[in-house]
């Protein structure tokens, strides 16, 4: 079962990673670790192999992958030395990786149409599929945040999608652009990212009409996984928590792309999620974000919640996360393309509410607790994927 | 249906909280914060109510509840003001608490032998349940931790036990004897400390004869209640735990008695369990108690986590939890207590295990997942309690 | 040497808790925790005695003392019992304290002019000096934080303020409008808060003409108090910080106020201070204070240090503070109005360098370092207060 | 004026860390951060430069400092690369170093006695110097720490102690029979450690009968540093400092060394003088070391503190500091040899109170304050190395 993994930001921290991760299991350099699919959990699970899995992507950067991989080597996220042994199986990724096309840059001046656009994606995606002779392909999107989308009638439907693509019209922010592609080239699509993706009417049918499985957003990996386990704890022992406040130092290009007030938008709706969903109100506080360059690749988060016990008794939980995102969101790439190909192979359409374990906003799925995600997604690999 | 808690360690802070706060509750006058079987989820379950709680015990200490509310109020611990309003609801219970019999003090001069000693229990148990007309009584243990037991013969069957206690020996730990004297009673036992209590082969072997359940033990109020989801979290992830640290600062009463070093043992023991259990593997780190006396009725704990991501990236978590120990426990005696109720009244016999989310060394279960001991114990609740 | 201490917000929880606290310690209640001048450093200075402290004030608030009092005794702040056993100190504060004259609000429609509402204020101030009979009075502005000041032409110089006043302007804010009626009225100036007060030209030629000290601004109590010891030692060891991220969660009043953007420019601007002074070259990183009313009159700030030691190792320093501003601030008004009266005394004219130690953006001196405003407040209480 | 530092201990992490760094700041690879004697206060200073410091020494090890730089680039603390590129600085410095004498051994069988030991001692050092033509040497020990001294009669006095030598006897424990033995060769003394070193009156008057400068005990690098600015801090501000609980994570051999509870002893008892000698009377809480070897050559060390303010008002101050010991102590053993060659040719008989800035326990001062301690040293250096 060949499945390939189509990138886009395939040149970005987390792409790398993925790519090189996936290259030293492949050669059996290091463990699974961090990889949910490699579970206990999931034997017998028929995934595609780690060592059925063939990478491209589009990307704007021209830095190749070894050398953004020696990047990381040098800021700690990869053993040093790895890059050296795998550079045939990254020159081979990055000898998929195509430019982005013209009209996927945010902004732009208006050419050419996201029809064009989206032509010009399909045809990259069905390239490396017949290419390689793959089984399917699944794409995924681990770029920069975007803003959230901009409202537009053609939203609600596809036949209203495709009149106004048609018209020569730019309706589709850029993830959704992608994802519009990725489901016209018969591909599952995943959004990584907070940006929208494939969460509107329009592709939503798109997906359901095509037959083609879809998942998002915001690949859960740090101070919300933390939450994930912590609210419903407060819930489960009728503690109220009063407030939670959460402040992220985030350096390189996340903590850069996040400075932005637009763009942090999109992150702080989908961090804000799992508070309100688990504890049942609303909780002062808030998620705040700052950008510190020294940080690098790495991240710390300070939570502190205020809760309350038995007659009243005012309490205090902080905690204090230090982790470096790459190496967290690498594992849960490679994860959820062995579980949208099986979805995929399973004729899965539409939104996969199971693998909301993932993710910070789970696409079809109100559940933020992750032990109850967890045994949805273990119920669910193990039905899929059951002999017919 | 009318219930007794009998709380050996009565005027203690945790004892007197729960006192403070059930009558409190009766009264209408607090939520039931930090009551678990006040969720929504046992609605429906035949419980006890809240004003069918009725109180007594045993202690060493003369000084009376009010006058302990007040000095609790003082702490911070309850409300001020409420001891006052509740004078009458103190006093009744007041009322209810014996002086602990002779042969039940640790050590002692060898008189009397553990049976008489447990025949004045037995005689306590029984007139409070007669004299205040209780459908039936469940005994909680929260007095102060004990070292582990040494070990005995007579611990093996109770037909051993027997004749030890009839030749006037002294086989058991001062908790035991307590759920020795409990079960003869025909009351449930609880033990919320990890003291010994009813995990001996001859008290199991008893509780089962004469039909009635047990648990305990160690109640799970704070830094491993954390743990307990913090763990299975990291399980989930296939993250590595490399090293777990422990450091609890804890004031009064429980703080000194946890400068022990025989007794902290114990507690040392229990609080190790979730670790191992949770993540397959010995853990590096241990878990550390120091006195610190200025603290009072509080307690703060720090846990410092070092875990491996994906290519064996090196990450951090810490926490700090400050709460208040009465406070978190009160609430957890009225659930146990209504929760045995039930148990009792079904015919359950023998440890119950489903109650191992209240504590950190659940006897009957391996499971510390703090996530599927809650689904265990709901599921349980709803069946022991659905009409015949 | 009685010394009058009229505070500007004189019934905020600052004030109140200095009021409570002289009190207190005039009636031997207390001991002096945290009243810097007690400490035996100044032994046989000629400071007034906390029984020679009389207050008065101005506010725009009409609850009286005495009701404040007893709000922060509820929050915590102040022991309880203390307002009751107080209650006749307070009730003759609050005699003294007048309604803010009208042109005093910020805002306003610009009548009366700015001249005649310092004329209010002057007849205030004497009045409460003749009135009580005082060697002197000290004002000290405790009110909300007001954005940093607009710049005006009448700000640059004394002639050019009396002129623009007598042309019914309003070119001060409303800080500055009575740190101009203080210095008017025979009264030295203190700000405790980073509004503008007398820091203008205008103001302090006033000040020199009047041989009126000064002292400023914005009282340092908590995370910069630590920061002014923490950076000198990172210099001290010629450990080369490279970013210093500070997370300030406030509730009560002063956090509903520094969440407003403008008024939080002044704050972060003096919290910035101390870095680069001490370290001698510019830090990412940056200060943020968020609002959360739960914590009430309590405070939490959370700094996170990134720093380089030899051969590049890069090492980690964290703080949480948990304190009350009121407590901390309280003790220092007492301190400053009885060093300023010292000051007044010995005909100091200008501000006052040498107070330094209090504040974070102290007037007329760029040391931030505490060990340093620490040794030099000393030499110059020492050499002010000396006998002629 | 070539300077010898002759490191007891010298293929441990700190000598390690020294002599790269050493050889890295002469090759002008990197700058002198974390040098103190480097900073502009010291400039004019005659101090001995970077480029005349020649290494030597003793240890029980074989392996050679290649080697052991090379694993510390692999642990992160010196910079990969820098091994390989120093490798003749290296290699020179490790042909200096001899291994320990026997009769150096903690235990041992008794042979040979301590004086023939302190002769190959003694023998070493004068080879090191006359071989190299340096004009002194200073003794640096940065070995393991022992447990603290067996009192012993002949510690009372130099004539005693030669007395029990000549005997045969074994009165000394090693750190100080490496002091004995640097001091008859006439070399300057350090204890970097918490051993016993110089600091046995026999010893004291030995130094100054031979005319050399002695300096200690245990460096001040992590922890105790950031208690020498908070400590004052607490005290300047006059607020009651009530508990302070500090624990410390160690990874490496530094903490398996102090998890042994005899050697802990030493640790312990300098990691606690600053908080008395500052605050003025005895803290709760205490100083805990654990060892987690996951941790490697890092530490964490974590310190609660609980403080009073005006009005009983109770608020607590946390860190966490995460450092490196071996990079934060080798340019601090850099400066004291180079002040300590300063002291010797000044003429400084005795202890060096002016260098207890570097020290937990500074021999020869009560001073812990670290502000005062830089103030005292940097008029000491300029006063000891001024012009004749």
């Amino acid at each position: 079962m060949r499945t390939g993994i189509w990138l886009v930001g395939a040149r970005g921290s987390v792409a790398t990673t993925t790519v090189v991760g996936a290259a030293a299991l492949r050669a059996g350099l290091v463990p699974a670790t961090g990889c949910v699919s490699a579970l206990e959990a999931f034997d017998g699970v028929p995934l595609p192999g780690f060592d059925e899995l063939v990478f491209g992507g589009h990307d704007v950067v021209g830095t190749g992958l070894v050398k953004r991989a020696e990047q990381l080597a040098e800021a700690g996220v990869v053993p040093r030395g790895l890059p050296g042994v795998l550079t045939a199986e990254l020159d081979a990724a990055d000898a998929e990786i195509r430019p982005a096309p013209p009209g996927t840059e945010e902004g732009g001046d208006g050419t050419p149409d996201q029809a064009s656009a989206a032509g010009a994606i399909v045809a990259d995606l069905t390239g490396f599929r017949e290419r390689l002779g793959l089984d399917r392909v699944v794409v995924v999107n681990v770029s920069s945040t975007q803003p959230p989308a901009v409202p537009h009638p053609a939203h609600a439907s596809a036949a209203a999608l495709r009149e106004a693509l048609a018209r020569g019209e730019r309706p589709l922010p850029v993830s959704s652009l992608y994802a519009y592609a990725a489901l016209r080239a018969g591909c599952a699509f995943v959004d990584f990212t907070p940006s929208t993706g494939a969460r509107l009417p329009a592709l939503d049918e798109l997906a359901r009409e095509q037959g083609l499985p879809y998942a998002g957003s915001d690949g859960k990996t740090g101070e919300t996984l933390v939450k994930s386990v912590l609210a419903p704890m407060f819930a489960r022992r009728a503690l109220r928590v009063r407030s939670w406040s959460g402040t992220n130092l985030l350096g390189g290009g996340d903590g850069a792309t996040l400075a932005d007030p637009e763009r942090v938008v999109s992150k702080n709706a989908s961090k804000g999620l799992v508070l309100e969903a688990e504890l049942g109100h609303a909780v002062e506080g808030g998620v705040h974000i700052h950008h510190v360059p020294d940080l690098g690749e790495w991240k710390t988060a300070w939570d502190h919640v205020t809760f309350e016990g038995f007659l009243g008794a005012r309490m205090t939980l902080q905690f204090t996360w230090q982790g470096c995102d790459s190496s967290l969101a690498a594992p849960l790439v490679l994860d959820l393309a062995r579980f949208m190909a099986l979805a995929h192979r399973a004729g899965v359409a539409g939104p996969v509410p199971e693998l909301g374990f993932f993710f910070k906003d789970p696409v079809g799925s109100a559940e933020h607790d992750l032990a109850a995600q967890y045994a949805s997604l273990a119920a669910w690999a193990r039905s899929v994927g059951a002999p017919a």
